[in-house]
């Protein structure tokens, strides 16, 4: 069997991947572990720059996230008894954010790779990838032997693709935050309209939602917290504890439909390529959901990556995708410092002595007062353009 | 002997409370340890923020100031190579620094105090404080007694005053960096006309100056370092070695006139005041030089002070007086921050991993291509507006 590029990983950034590779006139297949029900309904972010919807219309994929995304002009910063409003509308006017779960962009792939006739493997087993470093790599799983001009690593920080990678190769760089997030998924009406990022002595909270009867709620908890130490009473009662902080605001709750816990770390591998092997999104590098950047992320590399495949089938030149990584770095890099960024503006630290503490509000301060400050902020959430780093 | 206002330091913010104090029709002594000589003589900071310098022109202390202080429109901000100028006329539209050494201030302000017939001790000796918790504070010095209304303490970090208050009533809050900066003075003509700040794998080094004649330049060194390590040549070796990194940029040297090292440190005492004993400048805090706020968040203080004090002579209000250190305290932790900030952004740490170098280098990227990050650090360096935290 044989395809132009061979994509390991059903998640937002291969199945975006094969098919702005499809309208380029460029032909894959993808193959993925587990089942379509799996990535389906697997929970994952739910916060799209403004640029991951443009790319999503551009590519014609976006119907029904225009129709049941919720787009969003700020957020809150809740601290100190008080909520403040960053207003995207008013300091990066023209950009907003959409809520829209991970699961329903890969749900709205899938569907539409299949309908163009894409050719999509689940449950594969036994993947492995051969020959990267030489022009003629290919991908084994389970009796099968896929030919590729070229592989794409879309399979996440713990998929086989960056381990395949010689050792020596790639530098690692890695940073472990002392905390992980409780992640919860409840059938309720959302308290707000817009999301709260809350800063609490408690520990930091996230109001969030995915439509307007599921909300969606985290909580900064111990780095290997349990989740049976969290029965739905102490949920909701530290979610209150955390989020009830301002004058007339009451947090509706209800039914807890799903629940998990995510660790915070933030990892980046360099280059994102070797051979002809090319690493996008999870596979090369990981942030701390607080800035909401992952999938983000992974759209842009996948952007880059089209283009450079693209321009290589067009005229066979190779510049594009020997800068791939670089270019893809630069943005990396940006988000990593926004996501660091926003994750110490926001969460207790242990370690944090009083000074520390005094530092922390004195920044908040300085982001809800400054329109400098707050434009920061707005212009790294809602996503620098693509022509910039 | 009796005055209204008990001033402990000559130091610019004793002197232009004297002198401030004065125009509202109060009177004070002003009391301090060193010589004339010594405090005119004494090097420190350079870097006047707007406010400050507009401060002193209402004060009518600023005819040398303004003929021979150099108004400065941006800085530069220099590695990886390459310089990239912070332009304060583009970012902050009227406001700008002005380069003017703090013991011209001094010797501007003592001038000042004295054509008015302003009374300042010098070398007096064994200055102690009491009943500063009653309304009939006093001051004993040699053999003489100052009967005052209120006490300001001015005599910077290792002064008496804030030593004075009852031990348990003040919170300290501190911060120690593991480097120190290597402070010189040469007779050679500047190499730029503005300043530069340049983070170098071999640790920050700053290109300042304090007249067309006089450069300054500070190298990062270790915390303990000895200066008879630091030879004229290795001085400028250093020198070289960390600001002639971009083409075109050769560094003149000159004769050393004077040599020092200072601690980086930050500390905040909260509150600024106890009784009638108020704090102002560094005897109540301090910050790393590296974002040049030192003696300027002095003058804030005093101006603060000055407004409290007098509107007490005019009606009798002590609200005014009461509030003294929260309204400071808004604007100390700003700076605080801001010069946290400033030495993190640009030093290099020894505890710092690859992933915060590369952090860091993000940063330097980002405050160097986004206009709303280069705002956030010209609004910053040239001086909020004294209305705002």
């Amino acid at each position: 069997m044989r395809t132009q590029v061979g994509i390991i990983g059903a998640g937002p950034a291969g199945l975006l991947l094969a098919h702005l590779l499809h309208l380029r006139g460029v032909s894959s297949v993808v193959l993925e572990l587990r089942s379509r029900e799996y990535v389906e309904r697997r929970v994952r972010a739910g916060v799209l720059e403004q640029g991951t919807v443009d790319t999503l219309v551009e590519a014609g994929v976006a119907d029904r996230l225009l129709r049941e995304g919720l787009r969003h002009h700020g957020i809150e910063l809740r601290y100190g008894g008080a909520g403040h409003r960053v207003a995207f509308e008013d300091l990066v006017p023209g950009r907003a954010i959409t809520v829209y779960g991970q699961q329903e962009v890969v749900k709205d792939l899938i569907a539409a790779r299949l309908s163009y006739g894409g050719d999509i493997r689940f449950e594969v087993e036994d993947v492995a990838v051969h020959d990267i470093g030489t022009a003629s790599p290919y991908i084994t799983f389970g009796d099968e032997r896929l030919d590729c001009d070229f592989l794409a690593g879309c399979d996440g920080f713990h998929g086989i693709s960056r381990r395949a990678i010689p050792e020596g190769v790639l530098t690692e760089y890695e940073r472990d935050y002392p905390f992980a997030w409780l992640g919860i998924l409840a059938r309720v009406k959302p308290s707000s309209e817009e999301l709260i990022y809350a800063r609490d002595d408690r520990g930091f909270a996230l109001h969030s939602m995915r439509s307007p009867e599921i909300s969606r709620f985290y909580l900064q908890v111990g780095p290997d917290e349990r989740l049976e130490e969290w029965p739905d009473e102490r949920v909701w009662a530290e979610l209150k504890a955390r989020l009830e902080t301002v004058p007339g605001f009451t947090l509706a709750t209800g039914e807890i439909i799903e629940r998990g816990v995510t660790p915070m770390r933030s990892y980046v591998a360099e280059p994102m390529q070797y051979g002809r092997l090319y690493l996008a999104g999870d596979a090369a590098h990981i942030v701390p959901p607080t800035g909401a950047k992952g999938l983000n992320l992974a759209v842009a590399d996948v952007r880059v990556l089209t283009e450079a495949l693209a321009r290589f089938y067009e005229d066979g030149t190779t510049d594009l995708l020997d800068g791939y990584s670089e270019t893809c770095l630069s943005r990396v890099w940006r988000a990593q410092h926004f996501s660091w960024w926003m994750t110490t503006l926001l969460h207790t630290f242990d370690s944090d002595d009083a000074y520390g503490r005094r530092l922390q509000r004195s920044h908040l301060d300085y982001v809800t007062s400054s329109r400098a400050a707050a434009t920061t902020l707005a212009e790294n959430y809602v996503g620098l353009p693509f022509d910039r780093p």
